[in-house]
């Protein structure tokens, strides 16, 4: 199978970065085209993100000596790449209105950006829980007149440290009314400088801005259904959430107390479950898509972020520490990579389910 | 006044040494007498704990050149003080029964080993909350045929992070009903050496044993009341506690979601309330009680352990971020120093306590 | 007596907050004016600095309702504050004028500033080491015209951690040769926010941009004399500095090893120099003098920044571990608070001995 | 080609833990064997290290089932494995007589331990610096009557920090006289639990027992050569050392001043060295040997423990920052993974190098 090209906007960010880390030898994709903002266009993108390239890794050596283009000039991608990532940070408005450029010249983008997040015919993924929101698709489309292009997006990285654990659970027949979740989050997650390190030595934040409203709502979308061409919302589950930072540098992590609606599993039923799972990525054998999906540990002090969110590629959640709850049903811990599962890599396996299933 | 002359037993480890540093210039008590196990026995106490003195002030001079007495020998201690504070490390069968012949011995003891927390008749104090549990010491001598002696104990320091922020509420006339309470605890809690550096750096522990049942129920014998010379708990208040275990080395984070049981106050009246709150350690000017007790910060992000754990001597409880909460009714952050509150300090204010009400 | 007026220009930034807080309850000075950036100007100062105040301590309350003046409008100080301490963030030159101009209206400057310390007229002091440099201010006045202003400065935070432990043994008549020293430096020396929290968290940074020149070279005008008026460097040691940037929020320990021009103490003889020094600031019995200036740790593995770094209320220098070296005669570890003793506490006891010794 | 069976003998610390991860799916090497002390002796390795295995990695599940031998008992090693890596922790008489027991039963030992480090005839393998000391073999097996047994060893993790680096530099002809080096250690050098977590939060320990005196030292004998069938040491070096603990899991980070004896290349040409480096090792093409050596940084800030331990898989040396030195010649950073290339990776590095010529 030839590679389909593919372009990173905002690729000088540390979100874009990741994005290009982790398309190394992706056997799908290729990156082709790079781009970010006027100031970068021009020079090669190892001169471009020369003293602001923060990622462990080095600079793929095949992405090193392109020619950054301006992310706001879309002529200059056109015939470079055949999709692109969505990096950019700026006005969510702004945001808005570039990512449907790009799509309105035949340039489906997969935005980590939350500009669209709320956009009704704007499908965001988790691509094992709403896989059929790909139905989305064809609505959009014909909404804006789009013929090759579309948007998708991924959402809040805080999500997905629980709700991939909370969903089988759901798709098992047990339906959640509650969740109590409190989270432990990396530092990454807040981009780059994010906070600064005499904030985070022998210290926690007890505060993160926005985060706590999306970890509660995002998922009322991600667990809704199309109707009328139009996402719905199913808000029949109430999330209360703590989010805290804390010094790590990679991997959110979660406890979480749920009340079931009416049936409750077992807990060796609900480990089995877990175990069991596999959602549509899984099924087709998608790239980035973990094996298994979730991850049981059986140590008392599991999952921690340094130990676990590299499993399955930092694409799998794992889970650990499931017991009975004084106040609701059960209690777990759940953890994922923030920039990995919950930010680049998720929107990667978005582009691989939207291309498996025919919309690249 | 003369001060008191007061002994340390397990005066050697961790907490014993957060004893002596607290004791240092005490205007009502004098450290007369350290007792540790036989090992140490007849060293000068500097020489005792050459190598493991882990506090980072300095011994206090006072205290270095006294000679080590054998905690397990009681007739040492007799007439070289006057009470006893117990940070022995022993199994809890041995720690009671030395307890117990402490107090038989006519010294009172106030104690931050656990053995004795759930014995009918001592009282576990956080001075504020439970200051007319001295009632049950009448009781406790008479079933004991004791004179002078008595025990009374301290609960464990993660509860010292977020029961003193919602016991005004309840004083204030607003009975509670159930609590979430998701901890961010410091590693000093866990003694000397407690968690390896490597477990730590660039992670979080999501388990702490034995942790998460203490933090639900000994607010029961807190809350509880006396009757037929007995402590009687109150477990009209559910706890769902999750224990985490961060790179923090003192202070306790507390992220509460609290349902009121029936009638409930207005964010600015809990505020107020919080401001407003004296427990009888305030009423009495007792030396340890910090003023104010309650600290309510305003800035979106606080409290935060090393910004805030200090405040008040380390004897305040600093609260911040109340809102409403999708689940429960209110929800807020609230820390304090686990070494100091939490643990030994909390114990000299008990002490504290006992002396101005007639029991030493 | 009465105290002295003072004002604190650049008082919104880590550096100016520093100030404020190390003044507070100062018993010679109080801070009448602070001045900041024209954003800040006509703001109460707590205004000024909400969300920013980025300091462990509140904000002293004496300054919290002080109307904020713009530091660029000398005229605005006028009659306000008889001494500025100097915490602008500005271009050198910009700085060099600032302070000059305030000097010039008869407000004497002590500046935190780099920028003028290689002028050959501005003593930079280490209080202890070069307190006859005060003989310079008037010359300094009469080059520049200036009748009660003046300006000094205070050198790299970095050196304060190990020249201070070095000098003593040049006073007792053993010179020294050459210096070797590996800085193991707190984020807090870079401001706010300083390193990102990412570069930090299971990581060191070889490397703090321009550190190791001034580390190797201000120690010559410290150590030089005044001739015809001016400041002479003697650069007859040589000093080879490694700068590093460790996760410590506070404390700056520096790794030394020293050879002696000719006569070579012995160990035990170092220590003695080291126990008995005083230097000027402890004769005058100056408020800001550490009492002893250096604490000699015989603890093997003494001093290490948090158990350290507040010695001497962080004015003094602690030092351990000495002992003989394969390559240098002697090697020893230092350390010392870089924000207090190595910024504004170290300026304040300048401003202390130019005022005790008459200049003010 | 058949794998060599191998069996790890103190399988169940730290080190022992770091030896299975890295021989798992070793091209040449197959783990058919563990040891341990009595306690863990009978049980299967999973059962062995339960609640006790702190790699980041699972157990690899081909060792999991092995059940664990008694590594005091020789008998049970044999017939299972044809070469024993040891990792054991006792006292260094009871190590020296062992592994000589396993030498003498046909059975050969790389060892982590230091019990052997300083006998005549044992080689101390940095495998780039002097695999010629493999021509030591002959003479030690006819020195103690064995047959197809003998003993190497691995130096201090500390000096692989940095001697790697110094080594092509004398390679090239550039006699080296003397050195400075300031470590900065990563916690995992001390084994487990190793530092408490108190003591490195918002700290260093500007101390290890014995590692100054080994940086210092251990070069001698491995820059040495064989002389009447005995290794004989190069003491013409002299190097001093400073050596900290770090809040750093892995990576052990090398401040570096250098002089040489006579000639003296230029910065450009020691880079040159360094990038064009290959020893043995690299022309062997060993599975474990990196390809490069060393790697040289042009960033003004690398290398930095987090970024650059893991490259070569771990085995690699990175350098950075090469400038002019006041006091000597040059100076620079220099870094190596102190658990794999400074521990069992080098280790099994050196088995490759023994196999390889046929000492095996």
């Amino acid at each position: 199978m030839e590679k389909m090209s593919v372009g990173v906007i905002g690729a000088t960010g540390m979100v874009g970065q990741n994005y290009l880390r982790l398309l190394k030898d992706h056997p799908w994709f290729e990156v082709t085209y790079v781009a970010a903002s006027p100031r970068s266009a021009g020079k090669t993108y190892a001169e471009a993100v020369a003293g602001r390239w923060v990622t462990d890794e080095d600079i793929p050596s095949a992405v090193a000596g392109l020619i950054v283009g301006d992310a706001g000039n879309i002529e200059e991608a056109e015939g470079k790449c055949e999709l692109v990532f969505s990096a950019v940070d700026m006005d969510k408005q702004a945001v808005r209105e570039l990512e449907e450029a790009y799509a309105g010249n035949d340039i489906p983008v997969i935005s980590n950006n939350s500009a669209h997040r709320w956009t009704e015919d704007v499908p965001m993924f988790i691509p094992e829980i709403n896989p059929h929101h790909t139905d989305i698709i064809p609505f959009q489309r014909q909404n804006r007149g789009w013929n090759k292009g579309l948007i998708a997006v991924k959402p809040n990285c805080s999500l997905q440290s629980y709700l991939p654990a909370v969903y089988p659970l759901m798709a098992a027949g047990y339906a959640v009314e509650s969740i109590f979740v409190a989270t432990l989050q990396g530092v990454s997650g807040a981009g780059y400088p994010g906070p600064a390190s005499i904030d985070m030595i022998d210290n926690i934040v007890p505060f993160i801005g926005g985060e706590e409203k999306k970890t509660e709502q995002e998922p009322w979308k991600i667990l809704g259904s199309i109707a009328d061409g139009k996402l719905v919302n199913d808000d029949s589950i109430t999330i209360a959430a703590h989010c805290n930072r804390v010094a790590v540098t990679d991997g959110h992590t979660a406890c979480v107390s749920l009340q079931f609606k009416a049936q409750k599993p077992s807990l060796d039923e609900i480990v089995a479950i877990w175990r069991a799972f596999e959602g549509e990525p899984q099924q087709l054998d998608l790239p980035s898509a973990p094996k298994p999906c979730i991850i049981y540990r059986e140590e008392q002090d599991r999952p921690q972020p340094r130990k676990d969110r590299d499993a399955g590629k930092a694409m799998a959640i794992s889970v650990g520490r499931l017991r009975e709850c004084p106040l609701f049903d059960i209690r777990f811990v759940a953890l994922s990579h923030n920039t990995v599962r919950g930010a680049a890599g998720g929107a990667i396996l978005s582009a691989e389910l939207l291309k498996a299933k025919g919309y690249l």
